[in-house]
């Protein structure tokens, strides 16, 4: 039985994403030069934003940026009064922020917020010459902060705000965090993670292989570990446990595949990045070549990219990152083109700020959600380090036998402490 | 006898670029699904910087960023005392400095100079979520910075520590400076373009068609204006001119071949990017189906795409921007590849700052540079609108007869008034 197959027959769902991975996700091999894009087109197309929630325009009457040292935050208000708060980037806000003075804001600002969608068309378009992750970045915390807004006026959790709420609780797993481990023994590395799956009761393990950099040669760059890790991880964890592999950008075409038969022998669900991120090309010829699911995307910062990547079935699982894709509503816009092709989406998110918070939201409310999802630290320090002081009114956001609960108050569905807004100060340029 | 041929004929090059546009630079029909890569990658490993006037190592002992308003320097120094000086970019700088100091400066510091090949590959590549046009401005700040501080030790332009003097006179085409031109009637931006052809002597001229906005259809978003001017272009100037089109992104694959079927009717020598910059396989498709050459690749900021544009013929004639893709060592890399597969190079420079002298700096070191150049205005205004004050040895830099003279000082070949630096700040942070 194929993973996949045996993924989708529910036994290891655990009752959280209620679709799992499409038997006609992989459709490898290419049979005409160029690929239909008929599907995904129309896909895209789609509406995101629920503007039935609201009957009279939001007019965005202010957005300001506002920094404390290495942390960003964004406010905005409507011409209503109404007010949305957005944490930025733990690590890429600082590299880029005058992107959001000089290029992002002023697509906002006017503007009616039910007009979202195409605003973001607008500003990620005709931004040409400052696409990418940071500029992206600055446009996502921009975005949160309307949705925010959004969801406050509409007494919603900002997954309801894009999407019908299917996922309230979410599965886990338990990988990136732990990136040291990639270079322990494997011996060490699973034993580590091993004690981690007892305390969360994770259904679901990620592990790394290679040593991240690729060589430009056909060789393992971590030689010996690999192997012993991939047979190591399968005989620690037991046939019941969901294994993945990232391979972090480790590997050329002919050794991306050679690992990869290794981790289909050892029936590993899925296989990420093994190649750098825009070897579109080599990862397509990778992914025909092997049975293993691909997943990927991470960096992916551009739509007509990640339109080409899913129609040409370069990937079988779309891993788009929430912040370095520009928001919420472009990577539902992805999300509704995997679907279009029966591919599922793992959302990326870096640990820190309120990443976690906005990945929650995000799967709630995509329909086309994988199984499980990167479990990250729910206590999370800003840019400074410091602890942002939330509250719910749910329970604490815990994982309870590998399953998390999604806020459901209105925006973020948590509230942000005052206090700590006002540490920060106004950025005029 | 098409375009191409003609050129080659040498008929128009009246002295200046070296190498005419190469017979065998058109191998438009992909024979097998994926390129040959070997030329390109040879081309791309071969060392740009010529270290053999080096003999002892050159330590970067600190790299500054100096600010006034909107305006950006870079002041490196090595160890043993000497000095080099850039100029950022007139408006992309201002957007994301902050990677010069987070991202960009750390991979030079403290680092031999003349490992700046390896430096530039490790900081481009290594950046990996920062990757686009805002980094690779910085990059390329730093770089030019670099390069004349090494000019200056070995006292020796630019351009010659990144290849042979070949073009030390360069030809230019009038065109992207009169960017208004494109909302004017035909009669009346064809009537500005003579003036100012009167004025230059130029013997070649750059059009702009269609509205600069893809509408997603197969419309002309120019309707009507497009083919009057086509072939007014042609009645104006007449057969001896040399014309070319920059479509700007206008069209869907379908109206682009329609329109460059239309060029090719009345003898144009290239049609520039009728697509937006990252429709990668469109423009192969737009360009398998004309024999019109294709010109493109300004906005492009990465290495692995441009090797793939360049295996693929997906251009014919490419024109990276030197600050665009990050430097003069990466652009030349591009050159070279270029070279491989019998292709020109166009450099692309916006104007303001002293990009001109950047570009005039590579052009005059580039082999298959193409037979004439865009033109920019030579007295150049920086970031806040302050004429920057340079002196060189040499006459001054201007058009004679449609071809300028590239300076001969050390470094960037003239000399910035250290006054006008003064103007200046660190920035920390």
């Amino acid at each position: 039985m194929k993973r996949r197959d045996f993924l989708a027959s529910g036994a290891l769902l655990a009752g959280a994403s209620t679709v799992p991975f499409s038997a006609s996700a992989k459709e490898k091999k290419s049979r005409s030069k160029y690929a239909d894009y008929s599907g995904v087109d129309a896909a895209r197309a789609k509406p995101v934003l629920k503007r039935e929630f609201f009957p009279d325009p939001v007019i965005i009457e202010s957005v300001e940026l506002l920094r404390k040292e290495n942390n960003f935050i964004c406010r905005v208000r409507s011409k209503d009064g109404a007010e949305g708060i957005s944490i930025g980037h733990p690590f890429i806000s600082k590299q880029g922020y005058p992107m959001f003075k000089f290029a992002i804001q002023r697509w906002f600002v006017g503007k009616d917020a039910r007009d979202l969608d195409q605003i973001l068309y607008h500003a990620a378009e005709q931004n040409e010459k400052k696409q990418g992750v940071p500029m992206n970045v600055q446009l996502a915390t921009l975005e949160f902060a309307v949705l925010d807004m959004l969801g406050n006026i509409a007494d919603k959790p900002l997954g309801a705000l894009i999407g019908d709420i299917c996922n309230p609780n979410i599965a886990i797993y338990l990988g990136t965090l732990y990136r040291q481990l990639r270079d322990l023994e494997p011996e060490v590395s699973l034993e580590m993670m091993a004690k981690q799956v007892e305390e969360t009761h994770a259904k679901a393990v990620k592990l790394r292989c290679g040593s991240a950099n690729n060589l430009g040669d056909d060789k393992d760059n971590a030689p010996g570990r690999t192997e012993k890790l991939i047979r190591m991880g399968r005989e620690k964890f037991g046939d019941e446990m969901v294994l993945m592999m990232d391979a972090n950008w480790s590997y050329s075409p002919k050794e991306a595949i050679r690992i990869g038969r290794l981790l289909e022998e050892y029936n590993y669900y899925f296989y990420e990045e093994p190649l750098p991120w825009n070897w579109y090309e080599e990862q397509k010829i990778v992914c025909d070549a092997l049975d293993i699911n691909m997943a990927g995307g991470e960096v992916e910062a551009n739509m007509h990219q990640m339109r080409w990547l899913i129609a040409n079935d370069v990937w079988d699982i779309i891993q788009p990152d929430i912040f370095y894709f520009g928001g919420m509503i472009r990577s539902m816009q992805v999300a509704n083109m995997a679907a279009a092709k029966g591919k599922i989406v793992l959302p990326h998110m870096s640990s820190g700020g309120l990443g976690y918070l906005y990945m929650l939201q995000f799967v709630s409310a995509c329909k086309n959600a994988g199984p499980f999802h990167e479990f990250k630290l729910f206590a999370t320090k800003d840019a400074n380090g410091t602890l942002i002081p939330i509250e719910s009114k749910d329970d604490p956001i815990k994982s309870t036998d590998g399953v998390v609960n999604v806020p459901t108050g209105s925006g973020i569905g948590v509230h942000i402490d005052p206090g700590y807004i006002s540490t920060h100060e106004m950025i005029y340029s």
